[in-house]
């Protein structure tokens, strides 16, 4: 079997899964168990429904559950802990380090939190709360403190001897960081320059001291920004006062960037992006009966403009005909710009100081699509009725809203992002009401000014 | 300064570049630019008007040109290049890594490319087309050629001696690679398990075989997840006979996982993740206007379903004004359905083998939605129109088009998946046109029926 092929197409790591799940022996699924890296089963258990989710759970040894727990989201994470054995969970603390032991009881709920705490011995469960102490969402709380510090002024010898005797180095270490005498932070020496120079080179002669040091304070989205736009593999986090406190690898960064990317995706249809695709019937529709209600108190709003207008419609049924047409089409372009700017938001590529540009730049591509779409629709109503002037109306009300559209979906999200609202989340439904009431009002209106 | 007042906040990378550009001195643009990694730039440079964009873009030394191009979007990039000046770009080729190379070559159009191939010596030009001649979207095509191999039955300690005779490593290595004679894949030698076991130790001893190769063919996106589950800083890319041919690192791989998690949000807006958000208006409206264009066909659609109940609205206008209360439901819970398959698609987590289930969830949590807000709108609608009748249908109406709305919002984008169309942009063009038809039709035909 050649190193090729013993790599199982990422595709079907899934359909594997479920086919063993369903007609493998108990031997075939512990095989699988054993091929799976963690985050890999994490992956496979997020996506199965809770009868296979329990099967392959409970064939996963204790000694790797809280390796996995750490990975699934927290959803799922949730309802794996209820068919998790109490043993099996605080055993599956013991055999982890402190630094992903952190990471596990971020997810554990209270009581639970407070059982595996009293079993872990004195010197760990300082470690362990002072780790806790740290916000969550902040440099200081994804950072492990498991580092490996030298002096500037030694030889890369006595460097390489010091490593030797110590006799393992960290997981995930591509460079040693360099400190004084007070642990202030000075330098990094990759693991590269130290194999690649003279033994009797200095440190300091070879060490990199473009990097900087991460504030423990900052939000792990800006870590994670920093991350990708500066190609770190780590970096040292410090305190206040300079001295280093531990140290973040692009691993604890990738899911970062990853669950940010899907928050804005997941927020813009009022999900969650720690959203269990496989909850349970009732509890999923609950959650989403919130967003449904919220939308049909909107879409009471845009009924209720339509009923200022009884008496037009009933005297021209083309009305209520086309005024479907003109909302839409404004949801549409507006939902348009909403997602370019809600994107631009999440990625700090847009700000208040070119909201300005970026609002002036939409509303000029909702005037020119405006007039084009205005002018088709026109026609083509106009034709369908045999009426000219309700086409001609139905083309200046989609013209109006197209405009509406575009400023409404960059100003909308701008705004909500200054007053510390998630965008993604809420600027939708503003936007469709926006859209709505704008539609409906400005076409119905215009049919009632000009043809009754 | 100490090194944690150095870190500029992420925060204000953006609103600091705007600053400079807008008010700053020469001198200052040119502090900012020095003080910039090359994504940093690219990432300010994409949310830049274009006159802002130009300025800062001039004050470039073309040094660095070429690597800011690989990092920026393909149409901010499209855009830069046209204000480059050729020779400076043919510079800037030449200054580059073949590797870097290649990954310009990729953004440079056709007339520009045959022209930069040409001033490229013949050793390269080989290396280079060769790299070419992989897939874009494949392994082989992201990975770098500039491999550190070394025998499985020599010491560590001769690895060493090797490494300073060679003097340099190639960026991001954190491992060598281990081969055979013929050059195919034993294992990897972490630099951290070379730095801390005896000089004495063999290779062959402390290398890691648990790492697989990657086959050169393998799509990109597998190779994004593969990093990211198995947390890999590096592998080896092989070719079919197992032969090491490359090596991708972390790093290549982080701007892929953002840029398919972006693909989804921005194509379900009929926009793409490669866009520039502040292209001219003429062409941003062009390219919008066949998205609007195609929503305005299923529009009419809508209103060619309402058209055939004219009758039923001129009796009783309110229909016209509960109609829309209907469509704007289903549209909002079906693209709740549409968004988590689309992520699950794209993550892989939903197939042909487990989208039954989902089907299952996806129309029980519409059906009690749909009850819990069919009862709802049934007694405001009845109580608002002093028609109790009226309001049994809309919620019977609402019932039918949420249960169509978690059908469609599983089934469609599952289909499209399978016939190879990407379910995020055409999705939520057919699922609104379902929701808005069944909508329509449930609630005007069931008035039809019991009303007239």
């Amino acid at each position: 079997m050649t190193s090729a092929a013993k790599l199982e197409n990422a595709e079907s790591l899934l359909d594997r899964a479920l086919e063993v799940l369903t007609n493998g022996s108990q031997i075939d699924v512990r095989n699988l168990v054993r091929s799976l890296y963690p985050a890999e089963a994490a992956h496979i258990l997020e996506a199965l429904d809770p009868e296979r989710r329990a099967k392959l759970w409970s064939m996963i040894p204790p000694g790797v559950i809280g390796q996995i727990l750490v990975e699934v989201n927290v959803e799922v994470g949730a309802a794996l802990l209820k068919i998790t054995d109490r043993k099996d969970l605080i055993a599956a603390t013991e055999s982890m380090g402190a630094d992903g032991m952190v990471d596990l009881l971020h997810v554990l709920p209270e009581p639970l939190l407070s059982q595996v705490m009293e079993s872990i011995g004195v010197h760990n469960r300082n470690r362990i709360e002072k780790a806790l102490s740290y916000g969550e969402h902040t440099a200081g709380g994804i950072m492990s403190d498991d580092v490996l510090t030298i002096r500037a002024d030694v030889t890369l010898d006595v460097v390489s001897r010091y490593l030797r005797l110590r006799g393992n180095i960290p997981a995930n270490t591509d460079s040693l960081i360099v400190v004084d005498r007070k642990e202030h932070f000075q330098g990094v020496l990759p693991l590269s320059q130290l194999l690649s120079h003279d033994p009797h080179t200095k440190v300091a002669a070879v060490m990199d001291t473009r990097i900087a040091g991460i504030p423990y304070r900052l939000p792990s989205r800006e870590v994670a920004g920093m991350f990708e736009r500066r190609k770190l593999l780590s970096a040292p986090v410090l305190a206040d006062d300079g001295r280093v406190v531990g140290r973040i690898t692009v691993e604890d960064v990738i899911g970062l960037i990853r669950d940010e990317a899907d928050h804005s995706l997941m927020s813009m249809a009022g999900l969650s992006e720690e959203q269990d695709m496989f909850a349970p019937v009732v509890s999923s529709a609950k959650r989403r009966a919130l967003w449904l209600g919220v939308n049909l108190l909107t879409a009471f709003l845009a009924a209720s403009v339509i009923d200022l207008f009884e008496d037009a419609i009933q005297q021209i049924v083309a009305l209520a005909v086309l005024m479907p047409i003109v909302a839409s089409m404004g949801g549409i372009a507006g939902s348009q710009t909403l997602t370019l700017v809600v994107r631009g938001l999440a990625l700090r590529q847009v700000s208040g100081s070119n909201a300005g540009r970026l609002l002036w730049k939409e509303i000029s591509v909702g005037l020119l699509n405006g007039l084009l779409w205005a002018g088709v629709v026109a026609v083509v109503a106009g034709m369908w009725f045999h009426r000219p002037d309700i086409g001609i109306l139905l083309g200046v009300a989609m013209l109006i809203n197209l405009v509406c559209a575009a400023l409404s979906g960059v100003a909308i999200p701008v705004l909500l992002d200054k007053m510390g609202i998630d965008p993604a989340l809420a600027g939708g439904v503003l936007l469709t009401t926006v859209t709505d009431v704008v539609g409906f009002m400005a076409f119905l209106g215009l049919a009632t000014l000009f043809l009754l």
